[in-house]
């Protein structure tokens, strides 16, 4: 027998939101005592998404990215169910969970995030590296590590090629971190094999970071450049393979390590909730509301907002946390007896680190490059890093980083 | 081609140790710059065993207890090799490893550490989980997190039993650790599924950690049982199944987790080098040198050296890190033309922590419990914990616990 049908808050609407990522977590803590809330992830924990790479690099525990669900919805009152959505039966407004568990809702928030998508290009699921969840970043980490320790052995001219396809922040952050790991902890660790490493970052178009000015964009390939990364632009990735990588142009690079940074798509999970799905997004009114279903709502990476450009809004953090909020407030509107608004994405600009005390922002008029961008980007993940806890551990472990030129989150897990 | 037959310092000894734990290390350091080190560990890095239950029970991340061995091994300036020994060559004086790569030794250093042992128990392998190693660590944790999120999806009497088996210092603390985390996080995370949680502690002899005097033991048990922990001791186990732990008297404990440290073994891996062995142990002489193999050296849990009270000395740290220092002085006196001296364990003491401000300490004729334990306790891991780096990080991750009550450490691997 379901939980929920025996809640006791009798007035108030019961708030089902799928998926604890920033959109989700943000609904509930808006809706807070407003909403009977039950909050449902396949997770026990939020990964903050921004800092993964930093897991993948040995930069930081992976336990400092991962925030338990339970305790950042502590204050909210909010219901937790560990679990996947299989159905959702909209004549009895219930969802279904993996685990049988069958919960009502009068509403309904779909905030279940996006997953790595592969352009159908051959080879990228069975060979390549994602960059979506912790499981994948310390598969990335062991990977790197072992071909490290093998490559030690051979007295050899054996080089180790890890390729990193995408020129988006993602790819950006993940090819300056690599290269600061092979130069700084993997140099000491052993000088001739820090030599035989090459970092390789692909861009499929003509410039990394499309989202920042071109000047900007320049810069960052510049500073990849100077940090040793070989930085291809216009260079589309045409095959992956066992140990080689095909390019468009028919160049073959002989890649141990290829990761995956190229694309992402909405949560393939949405397609089982019986809801209107164009390209791998739900199709959302501007209130952000699912067309036809009111009572549903579309949060994030997973859904199809169209923006003022008359495009669907980017798959970003900042998107996912307003949408939350936005949402929370429409329904505790609804309570009221007032009608939905209109969501406006507010832009607020955006920012990739490059390495120490290099990085880029773009806000608005407002462009930072080097140190003063570092140490914009420095702050605000700081202080975006849920609960006192990891904010304390990871400032710690980041300035002992600093400090030292060193990383100690290297171990090679042994199932990984 | 091996690369030690192309070393440099002419008239160093090469020597070759199998294992980079607190014996490893140990010799590896002491050493230096007197020999041509080569290092040689299945991992790399090296696992801070009496912390383990600290990552099973969710008070600190994994990486906080693997510390790189190439990190460890810097000043040294001895080589490192991630690898199993398959084989000794014993006329070359060569050790093969499963990477086919072969390096020969003038003197082998074998501190390859210890394994589970399940004492012929049937269903230990199978159903119950070791406490050696940070994947089993992860296990253990991810198994209690997921059960602990079946729980609270059931409005009904169920129960969720965690057996830990074995009353020595590793059970003590794990049980201890367990208990706290079960009343302190898990209830505020669902205080009605962590009531239905029960805490079980099994020991087959009359007392808990019979190394400290009966008081001492006395004292352990019943501050675990004022925890909520079900102290059982004069409790064989007989068999494991899925699901049911059966005791010697015919008692079934229905038992989704049973977590076993009851025993431990020498590394099954000495079994591979043609060595003498007895009781799981090479047979080695007072000296620490292998019976009848003069230029091979037994340290820590895999070396069956016999102590004063002539039964072999006990499987503790302290031990293999005095005979690591050891065996490295006498190698030393060789180089030299000196001989040989016998090893003596100088016994510091034995100290367990129960939990927050609870500990037992017994250093020859003190005895200490309580706080005072726990805080001597707390220094001398802070103070062995190796690295600056583990060191400032667990040290505000404790200080973090201690003063929240909370462990924030508790994401479910997706694969564990």
């Amino acid at each position: 027998m379901s939980v929920m049908t025996e809640t006791t808050g009798k007035s108030k609407p019961k708030v089902v939101i799928l998926g604890a990522g920033f959109g989700g977590l943000n609904a509930a803590r808006e809706l807070g005592s407003a909403a009977d809330i039950t909050v449902v992830d396949r997770n026990n924990y939020q990964t903050f998404l921004p800092l993964l790479y930093q897991v993948s690099t040995a930069s930081l525990p992976a336990d400092h990215i991962a925030y338990p669900i339970r305790a950042a919805l502590r204050k909210s009152g909010a219901k937790f169910r560990m679990g996947t959505p299989i159905s959702v039966d909209h004549k009895n407004k219930t969802v279904k969970l993996d685990s049988s568990e069958v919960i009502p809702f009068d509403h309904l928030i779909v905030a279940m995030g996006s997953a790595t998508t592969d352009f159908g290009i051959p080879g990228v699921e069975e060979f390549a590296l994602g960059m979506k969840t912790i499981h994948e970043a310390l598969v990335i980490r062991s990977q790197i590590m072992r071909r490290f320790e093998d490559l030690t052995r051979f007295e050899d001219d054996s080089r180790l090629a890890i390729v990193v396809v995408g020129g988006g922040p993602t790819g950006v952050e993940m090819a300056g971190s690599l290269a600061e790991l092979v130069q700084g902890p993997l140099h000491k660790d052993d000088y001739r094999a820090s030599k035989h490493i090459d970092v390789y970052l692909l861009e499929a178009g003509p410039r990394l970071l499309p989202m920042f000015s071109p000047g900007l964009s320049e810069k960052t390939m510049r500073q990849l450049e100077n940090m040793g990364v070989k930085v291809m632009v216009n260079t589309a990735v045409k095959e992956i393979t066992s140990g080689k990588t095909t390019l468009a142009n028919g160049t073959v690079i002989e890649s141990e390590v290829v990761v995956w940074a190229a694309g992402v798509k909405g949560s393939p999970a949405i397609h089982d909730l019986s809801l209107p799905v164009k390209g791998n997004r739900l199709i959302c009114d501007p209130t952000c509301q699912v067309t036809d279903y009111p009572y549903i709502w579309g949060v994030g990476d997973n859904a199809g907002v169209i923006g003022e450009n008359g495009r669907p809004l980017p798959m970003v953090a900042p998107v996912a946390m307003q949408q939350g909020t936005f949402v929370a407030k429409q329904i505790k509107r609804l309570i009221k007896g007032k009608t939905v608004q209109v969501f406006k994405y507010v832009d607020k600009g955006s920012m990739a680190t490059i390495g120490r005390n290099k990085a880029v922002v773009q806000v608005k008029g407002i462009r930072l490059w080097g140190a003063p961008a570092w140490f914009a980007w420095l702050f605000l993940h700081i202080y975006y890093l849920m609960g006192g806890q990891k904010r304390t551990a990871t400032f710690v472990e980041w300035i002992w980083n600093y400090l030292t030129f060193d990383r100690n989150n290297r171990f090679i897990s042994e199932t990984l």
